[in-house]
């Protein structure tokens, strides 16, 4: 995608979220203007992906700030909906982490507050540019083949999840850059097809070539021998490198540790949350049965069925051969845990 | 379902499929008067599930014979057509062993035919019921526990895609007669969604309690101790364990074993095939992309993309805690080969 489209964008007085419920269809703007709208936002994934969400809620303490101005609030008030915005999914931390840091600076008022939300989207970037280099260096090295790579990624961890670039994508897109891109065999990720609709649609943007495939497909793409390594992005790292991430990574980081080819989490340390001591602590969000009982509101499951609908699902740090960050690569699962490398 | 209600059923002198393409919202029945009708409603998954595609080739040596004299063939002709239906899925063996049981009857005649062939459909019932009750007393051993059984499912195995009663569904009808089963965990089994559309249908018939989930949230649903075994069907076993199934069966095997918990196939004896000697060996069916890039006709991947869309994967033997036939249970990871019992 090109460089100045951004998933969240502040235009002075608002939010500028892409509506990812449209792509890859129709690539339409929503206007953010109060929390309501960004809690509703995030929560019917309209912006998505934990370092985008968690940009959108550091700017979401302006917009309550801007609100509450409007509306005549107290800063109890202000203080109550900005807590609105935090909670709004309860898997992903950077979300919490984001409003915590532009919170901070809540007393000095609304231009301390933008610098704040800013210096979070400038940062996140930077980061994700970070951990491409890293990633892709240390992939290559652990692949340790001499042509371009075929790497499989589950959901979408790209320009449209993070601040921009990427995190998990933004290392194939480094990859790219150096001519070291095979193919990419991109999970579609039901329910709700964050694979083929934007993670294809950003490698579309990219030019890089690309399959997409029924999750319940990479297992066997993995086992046959066909992929070199997986690189997936994260939700919520716990302190003995547990991972959360989007449902259906599990399966994932089983075959490739089965097949013996390295799996790598790609996030920032803003997802890291040392005070989860492993997965076991982690809150996963269960969605509403319909997304895996319909399709774009037909049914296609029968009426007296009931779905069971997992967002995330946990990795255990065991099956994580890399865990790559702005600050560098540990090796997890050869026991570089986060709880003694990160604080 | 009604014990009547039968997915293959030889009229008389047509073969009648309920269409497994419309279900759950229409119950349609297609009357196949020829080899063509055949050939395309093996290839579209009118009829799917390797028992009742064998159960179907059976009798379409039948229709060959009955169209063959309408339109004057030659034998050769005849033989040509019956060809053309043995080979219409590459990769399930009981429609290719199903086929040349009946045709060792060719030269007796129409009579001879159909008699075979529905000793064909009456003995795969029969297997069935044997092979659920050996599976449900092996599993109730296996995982000991003195409750009823949480159980996780792939695809349809079910009456739907046997000649009657069910594989690995058959297992678990059988728990179920016993009172035995809490909830059945269905994959909705991307693409084409034979569990949320055909196993949900039958649970629902029986009167089951089941939740359908997405494909990736099955390795997750296992490591989180939801679940006490998985119960699959197989569409060809080689010699030596290694099991050929709907596409996501190995991740399920991979969860399985990580979480130790029984990993069961339940197969009729006529889906080993003792000259392929492993899961190498046995040709992988690639499906149309469209299945995977889009939705009841409307686009979801972007126009660029690619799919990447086998239809089957290959667990190893290595993986499978039990196989179940109606001879009894094989404990292949422990070594109770195919290859040394099923001569």
């Amino acid at each position: 995608m090109p460089q100045e489209l951004r998933a969240v964008d502040w235009t002075g007085n608002s939010l500028a979220l892409i509506d990812q419920t449209a792509l890859p269809h129709r690539t339409e703007t929503r206007e953010i203007r109060d929390v309501d709208g960004l809690v509703d936002a995030i929560q019917r994934l309209v912006v998505r992906g934990a370092p985008a969400i968690g940009a959108a809620g550091a700017y979401g303490v302006a917009l309550a700030l801007l609100q509450g101005g409007r509306e005549g609030w107290s800063a109890e008030e202000t203080r109550a909906a900005v807590a609105r915005v935090r909670a709004a999914r309860p898997t992903a931390v950077n979300l919490m982490v984001c409003v915590d840091r532009v919170m901070a600076r809540f007393d000095e008022g609304l231009d301390a507050v933008l610098a704040e939300a800013a210096a979070v989207q400038r940062e996140d970037v930077e980061a994700n540019r970070a951990m491409g280099a890293y990633g892709a260096d240390w992939l290559l090295k652990k692949v340790g083949v001499d042509r371009p790579l075929r790497v499989l990624t589950h959901c979408n961890t790209g320009a449209l999840a993070t601040a921009g670039w990427g995190t998990a994508l933004g290392v194939i897109r480094e990859l790219h850059a150096r001519g070291l891109v095979e193919v990419v065999y991109a999970d579609e990720t039901r329910p709700l097809l964050q694979g083929s609709r934007l993670t294809a649609w950003e490698l579309v943007q990219e030019g890089i070539p690309h399959y997409v495939q029924a999750d319940g497909a990479a297992a066997g793409t993995i086992l046959r021998g066909e992929v070199d390594a997986a690189i997936v992005g994260a939700d919520r790292i716990a302190a003995n490198g547990d991972t959360a991430n989007k449902v259906g990574t599990v399966g994932v980081a089983l075959a490739c540790a089965d097949a013996g080819i390295p799996f790598l989490v790609a996030a920032p340390t803003t997802t890291v949350d040392l005070a989860t001591a492993t997965g076991a602590d982690i809150h996963i969000e269960l969605r509403g049965e319909d997304e895996v009982l319909e399709w774009s509101g037909v049914r296609t499951a029968p009426a007296e069925s009931r779905g069971h609908n997992p967002a995330f699902d946990v990795t255990p740090g065991r099956l994580v051969t890399g865990l790559v960050t702005e600050r560098g690569v540990l090796e997890i699962s050869a026991g570089e845990l986060p709880a003694h490398h990160l604080r």
